[in-house]
């Protein structure tokens, strides 16, 4: 592990994308200043496995964010419309899912831009990904390039010439690169959760587009997914 | 006032600048969709007025969102720094105030622009102001049209070709221009409060950097400001 002495804001769901960005930004040898947010998703298992991966790499502060998204409506992740089940890998990627919700990733990024600049941080991470999320608009790299340009203008840090880079380690990998990486790195994925649509309890359904694209990329690595499923 | 059955959603805080802002949307003819923020700021007395403002002026919907921004700390306006008193107009311009809180434009924006999307809104109204404001960077022109142009990227509208505009019809007048536009307009603005730091009761300092602002802006307007001061 490197050391740089300096501190970085990582945003982590509980998933297995944003535990692996954590473990690589480790890696990198920044402080971690992890931020999760309860943001009226359905399921409370993401916020308890998100505190047990941050336990689990060593952060120096997780912060949970409390922003009731159901406000708004509009999405499956906060809605009561049916999160769609057992597609294909194949059938997933090209338009924007029902599981999108609008503005998401720019509201998380904003709060940790706001948290960055009180720490005097000038690195924020996000498990983006550009190829099994195709369909998001804020997971492609022109949006977030859009995005740290318009947070350098926002900022008293970024028109004094400290320059906020939001760093994207996911954004070109495929979903079993990520999992090779994190493994490689020490993240334990029994951790994580990455389903839509959990039993109460939190138990994964196995069926819903991301238990479908995360139980391939473990498939295609050869490896057996840790967490327990309902079906699969 | 003109009809364009389209929908706007207008950030309001109860204040001046916003309450005008608002009026001049629905003299456009929009429907409107305004949001407040209770944010840790030191005073309930903003909500009120806007809960106030939204009325007067008839809006289609009025949200207050809850936020805690103190759990990131930073500003005069979430923790317990001083505010700055006694400034003359002349003095309060140029650098970035104390009373700036990180990236809050940002997170704002980004929670009207989630709304915006839900309703099918294109048009997003803010009152900022880049004279008498101009040491914050985000009441900048360049930081508009950059989150702007991130906005169209960020989500399933703008990727469609349905675009976002942000409008600041107020960047780039006076206090006094803008007190007159609202009067002009019926804006009550005895319903308003512009202070930093009022009494318990809601009653205005009179003499903080936005107490001292209103109150030159009402003084060359030629008009008395309606509100009750502690000092003026």
């Amino acid at each position: 592990m490197k050391e740089n002495n300096e501190k970085a804001v990582v945003l982590l769901s509980g998933g297995l994308d944003s535990s692996t960005t954590l473990a690589i930004a480790k890696n990198e040898g920044y402080q971690i200043y992890a931020l999760t947010f309860r943001y009226g998703q359905r399921h409370e298992s993401e916020i308890s496995a998100a505190k047990k991966v941050a336990r689990s790499l060593g952060v120096t502060r997780h912060i949970v964010f409390d922003i009731d998204l159901r406000s708004f409506g509009g999405s499956a992740l906060t809605d009561n419309i049916p999160v769609p089940k057992n597609r294909e890998p194949g059938e997933i990627s090209s338009d924007i899912p029902i599981t999108y919700v609008p503005a998401r990733n720019t509201i998380f990024l904003s709060f940790a831009l706001a948290w960055a600049e009180v720490l005097e941080a000038y690195h924020i991470f996000i498990g983006v990904n550009a190829l099994d999320y195709s369909g998001y608009p804020d997971c492609r790299p022109e949006y977030i390039e859009a995005f740290q340009k318009m947070a350098n203008l926002a900022t008293k840090a970024g028109v004094e010439g400290k320059n906020f880079s939001i760093h994207t380690p996911l954004i070109k990998m495929s979903k079993s690169e990520i999992i090779q990486k994190g493994l490689s790195l020490s993240v334990d994925y029994a951790l994580t959760t990455s389903c839509y649509d959990p039993s109460p309890s939190g138990v994964a359904c196995g069926t819903c587009d991301a238990c479908v694209l995360r139980l391939k990329g473990f498939r295609q690595s050869g490896i057996t997914d840790p967490i327990v499923y309902q079906k699969k």
